[in-house]
């Protein structure tokens, strides 16, 4: 089975970068600076990624992670792989500030995403796209 | 500074067990089989740990994810580094099961712990142990 991305995945973010296999998208959420690595792979566990593939989204997410932290100045970064909902494999990045719309409760089904300004999204994709030395 | 476990985390989880210098934690609440990673260090974000203890604890992470799945036969391990209430470094594994305590919704911050039976207590950090060679 090859892979696509799942629908929910393409109308709820915009691919920013890609690095080998790892797509790197930008949710078009106002209330945070929140990116996700989705592995072009049908696996849906961490578990079941091989080895490189598994390696090479932690380095990222670590570099990301590090990255969004410097750019936002935030006050935690939060990293996961949950799945429950859309299970095609994503691993969010997210930073939060102390009092942001959903602080300091988790941001995973909470409220409803406020879609970037166009200026807003572009500049983050410009922040993004530096960060990968693109 | 040196590494002092947070009351918190010491209150809600049990030292299972210890993988070089990464605690395996029990979380004592029966809606989940849900495991903690805290690396004895005072790094609060992944990207702040070496790379060795990154590398090891993303290497952990996999392998308990892998066997929690399989013994609890779960549809979804969902794993999260948060640490907005608890800001010590802490990776959480958890096995979901489609109609558990939460489902679809992330655990975090989700109604209250239900504190396990000393029997049930017993097997899961026996199970741990195993996973582990131990």
């Amino acid at each position: 089975m090859a892979f696509t991305l799942h629908p929910t995945l393409a109308k709820d973010s915009i691919l920013a970068a890609k690095v080998g296999p790892l797509q790197v998208r930008l949710v078009d959420d106002a209330r945070f600076f929140w990116l996700l690595i989705v592995p072009e792979t049908t696996a849906t566990e961490l578990h079941d990624l091989d080895e490189k593939t598994s390696g090479s989204l932690w380095k990222l997410a670590q570099h990301l992670g590090h990255a969004l932290q410097s750019h936002c100045d935030s006050d935690k970064i939060n990293s996961a792989a949950i799945g429950n909902i859309v299970p095609q494999l994503h691993f969010h990045i997210v930073a939060r500030h102390i009092g942001d719309a959903a602080w300091p409760q988790p941001i995973w089904g909470y409220g409803k995403a406020e879609p970037l300004a166009d200026a807003t999204k572009a500049a983050r994709i410009e922040a993004i796209q530096s960060w990968l030395g693109n």
